[in-house]
């Protein structure tokens, strides 16, 4: 490794304590998660990995990837839960039982105050065809790519209205300073 | 692939137009980011891929991954930004300018009222020896791995208040039901 990251205050070089640490997940709790399964596979290309049962709490957990062709998911339940576990970048929704029934239930985006979690960000191919995706698929966009200061930046919102940024890499090569 | 994802109500089966989609990166605001980049590559081990600095609007991105030894992270700043962007797994700090010297101010958990998001999540190799490494970096715990129903979770706070699980794959084989 050549790159050792970038120099700024409060940087400090990682010890052999952290060693295979890998940052797994984001969770994110959802009223409803049969549109909330809807969304992120037919319309962001997620498979469940696992749910998770946990009767005796009330609640269930979804792990969600967005599988490469050709990777050795393990077909066995137990094997697949660990196999889970160690991957990098997955989505897990929480669903606390019967918040789906209820009328006026929503939860926080993080966005309107108090202010927190921002958001999480898909990387696609072409932003444009994404975009027109989005429209077929009748998604709420908070932002499209041509809007707003930032050019070349969409926001959608999921089912919850959790934003999504949408971001194609190779037009983002000047963004900052 | 021969494994397409558990079927539960709601899930739909991927088409062509989500080809190439990737989880890119989950972003969470920070007040002080020269802590909270401490704690980040300090503690967790992670390495700062890009800073972008946004002047007319007042704040800064931090992109920060948790590199495998060998990864060839280009060294030109405009590519590893592409590059960055092209990534899965990546947390995104945003720091808007001046938080870090208003006493009061605190960003919201999400696990408090009104909740939303719940948390990152860090696999590790060995749960206890992280235990110990984070008693060593005087750590806040939500919850440590003997504690409460859920055995061998660990919860813990980074700077901002944020929760932060930790697992441990090969013990969480029979999670759940």
């Amino acid at each position: 490794m050549s790159f050792r990251g970038e120099q700024h205050p409060g940087v400090k070089t990682p010890t052999a304590d952290s060693m295979g640490f890998r940052l797994n997940h984001t969770m994110l709790r959802v009223k409803d998660p049969e549109k909330s399964l809807a969304f992120y596979t037919g319309v962001f290309g997620m498979r469940v990995l696992r749910r998770l049962d946990f009767e005796e709490l009330g609640f269930s957990l979804y792990f969600l990837a967005k599988l490469e062709e050709g990777e050795p998911v393990p077909e066995d339940a137990q094997e697949r839960t660990v196999w889970t576990f160690r991957q990098t970048g997955l989505l897990e929704l929480t669903h606390n039982w019967g918040t789906e029934a209820q009328d006026e239930f929503a939860y926080h985006d993080g966005n309107a105050e108090p202010q927190g979690f921002g958001h999480i960000c898909f990387s696609v191919p072409d932003l444009e065809a994404a975009e027109a995706w989005f429209d077929a698929s009748r998604v709420t966009f908070v932002k499209r790519s041509d809007q707003g200061r930032m050019k070349d930046v969409v926001f959608v919102k999921d089912v919850d209205g959790y934003w999504i940024e949408v971001v194609q890499a190779d037009r983002l090569g000047a963004l900052g300073s």
